[in-house]
């Protein structure tokens, strides 16, 4: 399908999480329908779908009729197993494309196709084992981190490390590889764009956020981020080279760090992103409404900014009921909450966007 | 139940039509559970909610289900069957209460309360039948507007009366009464107050918005609305009258008319209004989220608007598939589509808010 799927079309969404919740509310706003694919019964997104299957990533008859049930599929993770991507793709567009995914779910290909573009980014060496070690290390540099090529988020698959004499019990600890050896970057700030190409190629980038980690999860983004027109001139193009190189259709995040030596792309997700959400309250199309928009073939939204907005994270027990009132008695926060029963320590739970004022800069 | 219901609680709607779907919607961004009941399967807020119950109004076992399952329930439309009210409200609150409803679901008793709290109406007269023509044509004056007193929507259930020779076949081709007759009202403009009381009895006004009806259906709100500073103010302190007074709990729908003498009270709506749907692209928390969050007795939300708006209903074809797109395409809208099947003459399929540009006056 190349053209646009109309009103009432479906729109399926592998995975279920916070980001498929509210891909299917804005979804939802469009008149669209929406089928949700997860292993997990009652996840945030089948709470407010059209239809929802919970079944296995390798269940081939639940992906065929999920599939068959929907106009278009895209997917709110970039790990979804390949058999389940094979087995949608046999009868339904899959937007983003698997060259999206590829370029993104292996970190080892993501610098690869991120260098090839001439985009800089940290000192990279693949490790496949312990035998790679000291000339990943000789070519990275230390301090590094050694992560999982695969897999692994929110900090999760990744060890620091200091000195060559621990290596390799640290990589047998995140799987003995295959791995990927990053060197430190001494960033200022670390930043991001999230941008959109629509099915006949129109890039829209929203404002570039700057974010704040801590414990390898996003606590902050605050919009718009500390940058020189220059640097932020600098930040969207390089999404659009991103976008474009992929031929993308969707919404990405493209993480960077602001370095004095210029920017270093990061890391990219094929998909709505975290450091995205403060688009709910600063922007008429949010990054949801703009993702689907693409996938379906709609005309993308404008992606200007009428507010500065400071979105933060609620992790664990930030969300829990007094918490989430007292929140809501803010009269600058709009507050989201997932649906999501348990308050797990590091679990999003939720997210505040904190109007900061209207947008300045 | 007098608390607050914490995320993850359960919201009951009764109707599940474009005021229910984006009552839902809103609901799932606060991580809240909805279950809609509707006598029409796949209603448009059946597609967006976490359950939904498809039974009649008279189904004495499905209500009693529907509201064991949910904390609170709210209602997206004023003509309930009382029958339905009784049994839901014997397990659960129901909000906005039944006084809400008394006072807006019958035209005479709706006139009569605005009346007694000192508010300016058009003239009226109860007309139980016709041997009640002639005094109520004195009272009223002509032309007037016969209507029944109960039920009738987007201008259904009325006739104009222009001479007292044609009034008694005009009042049995409404039904017969009872009815009441509205004396016209020569207005310089519509106006609306949508505001919200929250469980605590704070008050948060909507700024007021400029309405145009065209055949008896909203085409459009205009905000802000051509108001005079003392007349807006007026508006505003009328509605929270009118709020308090019923000890009213969620949004309400306040409509006037602007004469020269002043502002006239028309019609109240206990529940979210579509004069009020401009707030989704002109405020950080909509008139659906104000409602979710006062009947479930949580902080009301800042009513500011930081852009001026325009709200256009697109009723019947105005919202087919190559006029949607079309629509989606104007970078300065916000396109709202409600996933009705069929686009019937007068059906509203959905509406835009077109930014007018930042809150000015």
């Amino acid at each position: 399908m190349t053209e646009a799927a109309g009103p009432g079309a479906c729109l399926g969404i592998l995975g279920g999480g916070q980001l498929g919740r509210m891909l299917a509310l804005a979804a939802a706003r469009l008149g669209l329908r929406v089928h949700v694919y997860d292993p997990a019964p009652g996840c945030p997104a089948a709470q407010v779908a059209w239809r929802a299957t919970a079944a296995g990533w390798d269940d081939a008859a639940a992906l065929a009729a999920f599939a068959a049930s929907a106009d278009v599929v895209t997917y709110e993770f970039e790990n979804i197993p390949l058999g389940a991507l094979d087995a949608v793709e046999l009868l339904r567009p899959l937007r983003p494309s698997r060259r999206s995914l590829a370029a993104s779910a292996d970190r080892l290909e993501e610098k690869t196709f991120l260098a090839g573009l001439g985009l800089a980014t940290a000192p990279f060496a693949a490790v496949d084992g312990p035998a790679d070690l000291p000339a990943a290390i000789a070519a990275a540099g230390l301090p590094a981190v050694l992560k999982t090529r695969r897999l692994g988020y929110d900090g999760k698959g990744q060890a620091r490390i200091d000195a060559a004499a621990g290596a390799a019990a640290q990589l047998a600890a995140i799987g003995g590889g295959p791995a990927i050896l990053e060197g430190f970057v001494a960033f200022e700030r670390e930043a991001s764009v999230v941008a959109a190409r629509g099915l006949a190629g129109a890039v829209v980038a929203y404002e570039p956020g700057e974010n704040l980690h801590e414990a390898g999860i996003l606590r902050r983004t605050t919009v718009p981020a500390r940058l020189s027109p220059r640097q932020r001139a600098e930040a969207v193009l390089i999404a659009g080279r991103i976008l474009n190189a992929l031929d993308h259709v969707g919404v990405m995040g493209v993480e960077l760090f602001v370095t004095r030596t210029g920017l270093l792309v990061n890391e990219i997700a094929p998909r709505v992103h975290n450091s995205g959400h403060w688009t709910q309250a600063g922007c008429v199309i949010d990054q949801f409404e703009q993702h689907v928009r693409a996938v379906m073939g709609w005309p993308l939204g404008d992606g200007r900014r009428h507010a500065d907005v400071e979105m933060v994270n609620l992790i664990g027990s930030e969300a829990d009921a007094a918490e989430a009132l007292a929140l809501a008695a803010d009269p600058a926060v709009q507050l989201h909450l997932y649906g999501k029963g348990e308050a797990r320590p590091g679990r999003k739970m939720g997210h505040v966007n904190r109007l900061l004022g209207p947008a300045r800069g």
